[in-house]
């Protein structure tokens, strides 16, 4: 059994939560590979080692004098390494990062040394091995991740290695330089490392006991996720839940890796699954409600238009050749509308209006601002009739006006649309009867 | 005030339906202008009037003899002049269409005769002007209504006259020979004479107190429409619901002239009237329901597709280039489901499914088959709150599994996917919920 544990930087932001760390990673001997972050806030207010490297780098570069700010920076990890009882120095390390700064290496090699330390310190707490990604992991010039190299790399480099800490965010390219991961951080790494060597199980312990039904702004402490798929997850996440960036999702689902997410403040907590399938029963007949605000709707109007062939593509064709793609396109016998955002709209809204005169001829156009949408996702819902129905009885009681009802074969999500200023209600509604009401 | 009133082959089958016949248009002196079709059916397994007409005709072309056929045509006539005890005689009138018979003038002089004569039988009853449409109805030599001459003639030809019988269902070619509508008959006359005169009201008199909610033969004895506006009328009657055809509709929705559907058998009822808009709240949330089975849906899967400008547009083109027409494209985050008629569909499956593997390389197609597409329209579901929820709880309560839902900014109707099998159970709930239990 093989567990690749990443934790994120609240998880290590000082010796107190190390040591979380510690007890968590030594009470499950399949945790053999570790992902650490760099350290972030103690408390509000505090500034994030990465964002103290970047401060320092950009002094480097205008040619200021960085001797103080290095020595906070390494004040920050020696706090950690007293606090854990460890003999460990970082004064070469912090040397050569100086030299470096200096020799402006790149902002890029900057950042990724809150990792590249606290990778080192965690191996000395733990007593596994430091294996430095910038020797692992690769990327092209452009940016994109070379799969075939740092898979093959990794697999090599861990293939010996019972016990590793890998770093998280960097990697570096082909000339020896280091580069970051431009989106997803250190949750990438977590997941190639996974990948690379066929994990059983990948955490990521962060500082929340999962992914929310919804979203806690809206909803006061809202249920946590227990098992969900990536389908769901996807579809919730496209929908503007914070969940795990799409990049570090990608490599696990191609091998259907499951994830964990977890708490390393309550590591009794069992935090949220998140698999390629499953059936596993949900909790409740939804996994998670999103939604977004700022979309705008087209409603074209034409006598007859269903029996006109292409008259739904020539409508696409225009916001194609605006540049603009389409949210979804309901549409009843002689009426045919199209969501868009409205931010995106707007500026194109005179172009489009025309553009569909001259490919459709309408009877009519209207357009309708500031619109949200929200999804329903749930695998459940397939089992159990009559969601739909609890839905929409559960916004009109609220006086929801219901703007747009959009379900497809899929039979995994509804979509809805309702007025900007309905969107909260909504979500509470459907939160209620769902979660509250376990209706 | 000036009211034109077509009367249905039931209407005119016999004397005694004359005389209610003669009774209604006497009882209003605004109704001047009457548009009568051939004698229907007097009992149940009884030949039409037009029928016997295009046997006769066919026998003609045959080269047989066909005064006994003839005979037995003029017979229906004098059975009913009789029965009015009109002293009126169609000998001439007979001879003609005899002589016209074998010199093969034509099927559609052949079928258009029924009419003419009952023309003549009524403008004899009713005291008014017998006009013949073969002389102010003209047709393009491709069958289309000539409605810059026909409306120039017909008002000519009616300005002077101030009750007028004018026979439906045909008119006259440039070159003076007969010519009848290819689809909806007399009530197409009805409503051409009644935009000509620019009349205050169409009458159309049939064998039913209006529009019904619903099929009847899905719910028993259904409620009658009210007032129905003409989007709501062609939206249910896209979906299948029986009315007055499209052809007889435009030419009254050009002048917002408004359609009276009555009951011959039972005056005292106010059928169902169809109006351009209206204030009149409806008796229902609901106007009507109608649907249709036979659909097919194409599921298709891909991950990002959102994100994927001309996602939607290139899968519409690949149903486009096998020249088929979609019903509803309902879609989720990563999944897009085309709603097709399932016999056109049918023949050009594989075609489809490999034209959408080229056009936009999805992770997955599913097919279903055997689906029902249910229409639930009314003016009224703006105002009400709730529509949505008392129908998918009513489906729920049948245990109706509902495929799809797509409603778009109109409002003014549902669009709900259930498979065959459900089809009549769901219209049967949705009928009982807004009209048995008035939700």
């Amino acid at each position: 059994m093989k567990k690749v544990v990443k934790f994120g930087g609240s998880s290590l932001a000082s010796a107190e939560q190390f040591k979380k760390v510690g007890d968590i990673i030594r009470s499950d001997e399949a945790r053999r590979y570790v992902v650490p972050s760099a350290p972030g806030k103690r408390f509000d207010g505090d500034i994030k080692v990465t964002d103290m490297l970047y401060e320092c780098y950009r002094a480097a570069e205008k040619g200021e004098k960085i001797a103080g700010k290095i020595k906070k920076i390494q004040a920050r990890y020696q706090e950690i390494i007293d606090g854990l009882g460890l003999d460990l120095k970082l004064d070469e390390q912090f040397a050569e990062i100086e030299k470096n700064f200096i020799a402006q290496a790149g902002s890029d090699y900057a950042a990724s040394r809150g990792e590249f330390l606290n990778g080192i310190v965690m191996a000395n707490y733990l007593g596994y091995t430091f294996v430095d990604p910038a020797e692992c992991i690769f990327f092209e010039d452009n940016g994109n991740l070379d799969g075939e190299m740092t898979y093959k790399k990794l697999a090599e480099r861990l293939g010996g290695i019972d016990h590793a800490v890998i770093p998280g965010f960097y990697g570096s390219l082909h000339d020896g330089s280091v580069k970051t991961f431009s989106r997803g951080g250190s949750d990438v790494t977590g997941s190639i490392v996974a990948k690379a060597i066929h994990a059983d199980l990948y955490e990521n312990w962060t500082d929340v006991s999962g992914m929310l039904v919804t979203d806690p702004r809206i909803v006061d402490n809202p249920a946590v996720i227990e098992t969900i798929t990536y389908k769901e997850l996807r579809e919730l996440a496209y929908m503007g839940a914070t969940v795990l960036h799409e990049d570090a999702i990608f490599p696990l689902r191609q091998e259907g890796i499951p994830i964990n997410i977890r708490n390393t403040n309550r590591p009794q907590d069992k935090g949220t699954v998140i698999v390629e399938s499953t059936c596993y029963k949900p909790a409740y007949t939804i996994t998670g409600i999103a939604g977004r605000k700022g979309f705008a709707s087209i409603n074209i109007e034409k006598d007859m238009m269903n029996s006109e062939i292409g008259f739904g593509r020539k409508v696409l064709q225009v916001f194609e050749d605006n540049g603009l793609s389409f949210e979804h396109m309901p549409s009843g016998i002689d009426t045919l509308t199209v969501y868009v955002h409205q931010s995106e709209f707007e500026e194109k809204e005179q172009n489009i209006i025309s553009g569909l005169h001259r490919a459709v001829a309408p009877d009519a156009i209207d357009l309708e601002a500031d619109l949200a949408l929200i999804a329903v996702v749930g695998r459940g819902m397939r089992r159990n009739r009559g969601t739909a129905g609890r839905i929409f009885s559960a916004l009109a009681h609220k006086h929801v006006n219901v703007k747009m009802i959009d379900q497809g074969s899929s039979e995994l999500n509804i979509i809805i649309g309702v007025e900007n200023r309905d969107f909260e209600t909504a979500i509470r509604a459907i939160y209620d009867i769902f979660v509250t009401a376990q209706l």
